[in-house]
């Protein structure tokens, strides 16, 4: 049987045994839209287990309206994403793309498209202006093309790096989609403007871990934190915040998994979801089910800030190691969880009910080791800043190795997940171990992060930091749009520089974190203002914010605050989960010295890597007898 | 027939000829070396031209002694180099390695070993100590090991890049070689370390451009310049300095090749060659044979300094495209040429002859366009400084839009050939050009460049540079070997950043070169001194030098410093070949932009890229009947 005017070279053993099983019971099917270019596609029917679909591990759902999904599988031995989009109506094409921070400009484009007369499916990209231009390299293969019960599914495959420049490299961390239904003929792609087509922007983990998550043990018990019967305003965003009480006296259990629950129908909508517990010193935190910005919300609830679960659309369940689990209940802990759910509403949809939360799987066996979190990165402090107009401005935050000396147990911590964090201007997230003088791991790096798509990751390999080491947290942030200086602190136009490490065994190390000594930062501003004739005042009086805001910003004064945030001496906050500092001396510390930087493990393409093919494949109908 | 207990899967048509034919013809010859290992290894007979050579495009002597020879060949489609290395006697095997630098440190090695009993061929790496370690991916493959009438010969291949962290990636632009033949059994690998080996270190261009040579026209001429019958002296570096005068009233002739003429049995002592150009203004200039270090070498030689021809160890002939010439006699010329050849005589072998030198080929019949010479980088001034202590300091010479636009034809100029020079700082130096504000082509890169090794190179692409693009030549410099500030000059401790491009047609431009403005400099002074503690005296009397030297060097200075160079504002030099600056304005112009990067095409390497095998290769020798 040929499922297309192509060979099927696909390997993986699962997709063949289902395309296979599915091509076997292959009917000729009445057209599901007879309006369509693609209602002549064959119409796959049901397997017997009643779905339609080849068991692709990892979907999300695209577009708001939920009529968009992809689902995808990754094969790390060939370095290739099989991909499928499955679509409830197609029109005339659609149009999938991954670009740096999700805009239409600058994209890598996939494309199924009508001219009215014959479908194509090719490889594309967009321009600064947004114009579509073919790829002289074709390197999206399309695998299969068909009606199925549920709408039209194409299912193609493609390597993580490709050596094409005009394709975007598939790493691990965020992915921007873009993604855009054609609603009109396409007669010719260079009349295509991705710009105009205002296309959907989702965000996703591609790349998942491929290590198998250990099972659970017999004694499991769950408990869902949800927030009963909400409903979503109408309004793009909310923040909905509700109050999860413990039963009282609650021993100590391990959290061991977790998952998210959500309300049927409203997959598109449930944007992200974290629950924090609230601080064992509070006694009593009221009830409340409301948004998280009301100005009917307790004040209390502000306490509840450490983070015990966080989910984002398209993310697994999470599982602990083996032989880890998070402490839920017993001493030292709170009763009092908050739920937040961020609601992504954009077409204003009315009246629509949710139940959605959390669901905690634990056990009352304790596992051999209580898991923790450790924030890795920068103090919140103004000393740290970001220039205005900059493209990209690096700030870093050090964990010492007389900090990692003096607070980790001998045999060192195991570092399994990893959550980063700034605000609005952050771009890109590098934790990095230093070793000897030297970088040996990467424990996660994001170079398209984005503030709206925190979650929790589970790393590919866990990674093992020794007494002694250095971690490294380097951000980089894009202020091009900003008139004034970013300083560092809690508000979303203020930044934030943040690794929530998790690890196990838990230790006393709460944070490690660093910022760049005061008298070096106040020789900085003594010395930029003489620079440009002014007579470098040091009054003392004013505040660090008064002094960045009075510097004349052009790239010598933002290139010197660089050469001074990666030059002076830093003070280190060591902090034990009292909020004290270890004992040692903090203040005016040596930045970490690294001689030798990680190198990414690439190999030159070679001269003229053409594809299997460079022109757009003709899509046709298969007919099977 | 079976060459190896390897299969044989070489597809260079060439090599497999002439490899075949010399199998067809193998003798089961006496060994060559009754002592040697490898004497049970067949001898290669001569073939009936009487070379019993494999026809490998390139060669160079290794060793001072002419004991050890490198032969190889390109092949671009593949990425891959074939090599050969012919040996006058081996005893127990020997090694070839590639690092940064041609330290035997942080190399990568191909190994032919022979423990006692058995003879081995692997692919190795030495660590920062140079202690030996096999790679646990084997890239460099045995093709053929044979005995051969002139000694012995091992033949194998490798990819440009491999993937192994630990192998070399073989880029254009300069390889420092490292070999030894080793002479005692090696038990083990472990046991072997190749500092203490002390390594000969021999520079090359290992990839060449492949695209065919143009034809010399019919009347074509030659004309030998060479140094007749000097005494080689008995020291390790000789700057040979002999002045040729060509025929008064010559008319204008095109150069349209150049090779080297070397004397038999110098071949691994002549380093390199230089023919220079006297100025024209003067009218007489002494005869002269002798060191150019000389205190007997008359001044005027001084002022014959404008590079004509250039050849070093292991360079090709030189042609020029086939539609220039590079002019010699005429008016405007000079009469007098210096030829400079630099003897290296590391065995101090004494009363050795020597007349070899540079034969130009010249044809009267012009070619349409004269070619040029044209100076890019930075001015010769004390105002480029490079800190002590540093790493990789860079500094960027400009050739802005306005220069080009004043002085470029519409239709621009093409490079063809470059010549790069720094001092004995210099460790690298690429030039680029960028049109729009974007990086669009390298002209020519370097990363592992040495002043001892200044060869004019052909470019693989030929380079179009139109009125309003710019070239950026940025050297980096390693300066951790000293403790004062290195500041630009002719000095041969004092820096220079300089690429020579050979171009047509021949225009006005002499030079494009810039260097920070004065003004921006003083102020950097003044604030660096005050950060320090100091007043930030701007006494004008003392020297840019000595306000160097006064500058405390710490890692914060240096920053400031390249943040200097990199914001500020720049004095241009767009000099004619009169000497004097273009009609424009040239000072206090802004640092042209580049918004976008040329991004190197590379694709990420599979997970486990294992090599064809693991392991090194056991090497027999195959006899056949």
């Amino acid at each position: 049987m040929r499922l297309l005017n192509k060979d099927l070279r696909l390997q993986d053993v699962t997709l063949i045994y289902v395309i296979l099983l599915a091509a076997l019971v292959v009917l000729l099917v009445a057209p599901y839209h007879a309006s369509s270019p693609f209602s002549s596609f064959p119409t796959l029917s049901p397997s017997p287990d009643g779905s339609s679909r080849p068991s692709l591990s990892y979907h999300v759902p695209l577009d708001p309206a939920g009529q968009l999904e992809l689902c995808w599988n990754i094969s790390y031995s060939k370095q290739e994403v099989y991909m499928e989009l499955r679509v409830k109506e197609l029109p005339y094409g659609l149009l999938l793309g991954m670009s740096d921070r999700g805009e239409p400009t600058n994209a890598d484009l996939v494309l199924l498209w009508n001219d009215g007369h014959k479908s194509y499916f090719g490889d594309a990209w967009s321009d600064d202006e947004g114009r579509v231009t073919l790829d002289s390299q074709q390197d999206y293969e399309l695998l299969d093309a068909r009606n199925t019960p549920e709408g039209f599914s194409v299912l193609f495959r493609r390597s993580f790096s490709t050596c094409d420049p005009h394709d975007y490299i598939i790493e691990e961390g965020t992915v921007h989609l873009i993604y855009s239904i054609l609603d009109q003929p396409i007669r010719s792609l260079h009349q295509l403007n991705v710009s105009r087509l205002h296309p959907g922007v989702q965000r996703i983990l591609l790349l998942r871990p491929d290590t198998p998550n250990p099972s659970l043990p017999q004694d499991v018990r769950s408990l869902e934190v949800l927030a009963p019967n909400v409903v979503i305003p109408d309004q793009e965003t909310t923040y909905w915040c509700y109050m999860y009480q413990l039963p009282p006296n609650m021993p100590k259990n391990h959290i061991v998994m977790y998952e998210a629950v959500v309300s049927s129908g409203n997959e598109a909508m449930v944007h992200h979801m974290e629950v924090f517990e609230c601080s064992p010193r509070m006694d009593f935190v009221p009830e409340y089910s409301g948004s998280c910005d009301s100005k009917m919300k307790p004040a209390k609830l502000n306490a509840c800030r450490h983070v015990l679960a966080a989910w984002a659309l398209g993310a697994e369940p999470f599982y602990y190691p083996s032989d880890a689990g998070l402490p839920l209940g017993g001493e030292g802990s709170s009763r009092f969880l908050r739920l937040e759910v961020h609601y992504h509403n954009p077409l204003h949809i009315s009246g629509r009910r949710d139940s959605s939360g959390i669901r905690l799987w634990f056990t009352p066996s304790l596992r051999r080791f209580d898991a923790g979190i450790m924030e890795l990165g920068l103090v919140y402090t103004p000393v740290m800043a970001i220039p205005p107009q900059q493209h990209s401005f690096q700030l870093t935050g050090y964990c010492t190795a007389e900090c990692t000396h003096t607070a980790l147990p001998p045999e060192g911590i195991h570092i399994f997940a990893s959550q980063l964090h700034t605000h609005l201007a952050g771009q890109s997230v590098r934790t990095v171990l230093v070793r000897g003088g030297k970088e040996v791991e990467v424990v996660q790096e994001d170079k398209h992060f984005s503030t709206h798509y925190q979650i929790i990751r589970i790393l590919r390999k866990m990674v093992t930091v020794l007494p002694g080491d250095v971690l490294l947290t380097k951000c980089t942030y894009n202020t091009e749009d900003r008139v004034k200086v970013t300083v560092g602190g809690f508000g979303i136009m203020e930044e934030m520089c943040v690794n929530y490490v998790h690890y196990y065994p838990r230790t006393q190390l709460e944070l490690c974190k660093s910022h760049v000594d005061q008298d070096y930062l106040q020789r900085f501003f003594s010395i930029i203002n003489r620079f440009h004739g002014g007579e470098g005042c040091s009054c003392s009086q004013t505040t660090v914010e008064d002094q960045f805001s009075s510097v004349i910003w052009d790239s010598f004064s933002a290139r010197v605050l660089d050469s001074l945030y990666t030059t002076s001496l830093i003070s280190m906050h060591c902090n034990q989960s009292t909020a004290e500092l270890f004992p040692g001396s903090w203040e005016k510390q040596k930045i970490p010295e690294v001689l030798a930087e990680l190198q990414p493990s690439m190999r030159a393409c070679e001269p003229s890597q053409a594809g299997p093919q460079n022109r757009p494949t003709e899509v046709q109908p298969q007919h099977s007898g």
